[in-house]
């Protein structure tokens, strides 16, 4: 059943678009750390592909998707060259990819989640495992970059969310039995609206209770 | 025989709060790092079940415990929740912390090598497994804050030695055919304990035989 | 046949001096990063073999010949040991240490490749998990000495390229049924001295295209 929430062709294409925008982005965080081309493209693969390759590790589906098709591999190489070439004006189109990231966030956190559950696994660890999905490849990008993930930054706006939210209304879905190509497409755009509209509107998450205010940030005992 | 050390639903328990302490840590970390709160549940969950789905990823343990018991899942968020009103009054009891920390040290380093064994590993892969169910997710959490590992760290007292003592018992007593309930008990009591003592008299290991001089820091040659 | 590649004891002989030599360099940062002794190990191990075992993660060979094979676990902490009283000696023999690293490089790029094919993999991927298995140990290595990965940085020699050098002319030798004992020795070779030649004339990969001027680096605009 859930093979036909898209027509496989349908789902293939979406999948290569949502690795295109994460390698890009990818491609973009090695342009600005000053690595070189084979960086870029090492950078650009993990991004697109390591969400993905995290879940079908953890669900045993081994070899992981990333290695058996591949368009998959391609596309972050697409990526890297038009990166190498244009990251100026990819630059200056930055909403754009931004927009792109959020469809291929909004995209990854349904088919991860569902993909999860056909293998077995429970609702809720299905949902993490979309999420992984979803997010994993910006956190690996982050760690190879030696950057904090932008993940966990409390001055970002909110990405987790929109994907925790895509892929509880999956598994919402397929607990009342309700899951089909409809509800899917709404789980889709709720988390991509959702991650519009936090961009719009820098919408960001709490810190922990006293951090909150401007004296906390240079807390006065020593610190371990 | 292996399932027999403990009851069940005490192993359960143990691990239970094996890896609450841990995530209480992961959550910590978080907050210090001025992460906002689902960066603290990512960091938490991490923590808490990072060192176990290294190991069932290396065992071919697929789906992973940490997805298929939900249990397992909620406790890194109770830490989150915990941490995220009371963290001031949490790191307070810092030593508290760190003495649950020590018990999951010992317990998680006895747990994974019985575990990694059982699966049909050798006896020094499976006290290998041990060391790395016991400190991997300290190592993730800290990779992910984009800290040194404070496991790697010089500065900072025994971590690695207790957990490689408690699982050495272990592969000892599988050798000799002598694991059992008590044994088994000996062995996270020992390693439990020696944490302890590296906590309360700052023990450290030696650094490469010259850096243990003070000139040694600052080297006359260029460096690479 | 691809097991005739070399004779296995030959094969296991070089695999272990492969694993020796880049225990070397993951021993030799912890004590530039001033690690205890634990952490030179660590780091040691996960330079070592951590490359393969992405590779075996990846293909689904479980659990990884880095923990089934005895000696593969012993070379890095006799690696370790060496670093630990010698330290001072090896850094002045850097120049040896890069030309084994670049020898397990060569040997790398190739068993990794084969062995990935032998699974099942495509051409593409297996070239892929070639290249992972040779610089994958590196990559680790840096992420947990919390530096940028100098596999990715571009003041860095090449060192990818004659690793994806190595493994394309394996997956051609494959598709046109030509791999045998002369010929993995031949793209062993041909990595091995490809490494060597970039280290000798500092060869460097391009970075993206307006970041060649100098005036590029201090871009005038705000950052994202």
């Amino acid at each position: 059943m859930f093979q036909e929430l898209f027509s496989p062709s349908v789902q293939h294409s979406l999948d290569l678009a949502g690795i295109f925008v994460f390698a890009i982005s990818g491609a973009l965080l090695a342009v600005r750390k000053n690595f070189d081309v084979f960086g870029m493209a090492v950078l650009a693969e993990v991004t697109g592909l390591g969400g993905g390759l995290i879940r079908d590790l953890i669900i045993g589906a081994v070899p992981p998707a990333a290695f058996t098709d591949l368009g998959y591999f391609t596309m972050p190489l697409v990526a890297t060259v038009l990166v190498f070439f244009l990251h100026p004006h990819v630059e200056r189109i930055q909403g754009a990819v931004n927009v792109f990231d959020a469809a291929g966030l909004g995209l990854f956190c349904v088919t991860g989640t569902v993909k999860a559950h056909e293998y077995g696994l429970g609702l809720t660890a299905s949902a993490a495992l979309g999420l992984a999905t979803a997010a994993g490849g910006g956190v690996l990008r982050d760690v190879l970059a030696n950057e904090v993930p932008s993940l966990l930054r409390w001055d970002r706006d909110l990405y987790a969310v929109p994907a925790i939210v895509g892929a509880t209304m999956v598994v919402v879905c397929i607990r009342f039995d309700a899951l089909n190509g409809l509800t899917s497409v709404l789980a889709v755009v709720t988390a991509f609206v959702l991650r519009l509209l936090a961009m719009r509107f820098h919408w960001r998450a709490p810190r922990a209770y006293n951090r909150r205010s401007t004296a906390a940030e240079e807390p006065p005992g020593p610190k371990i």
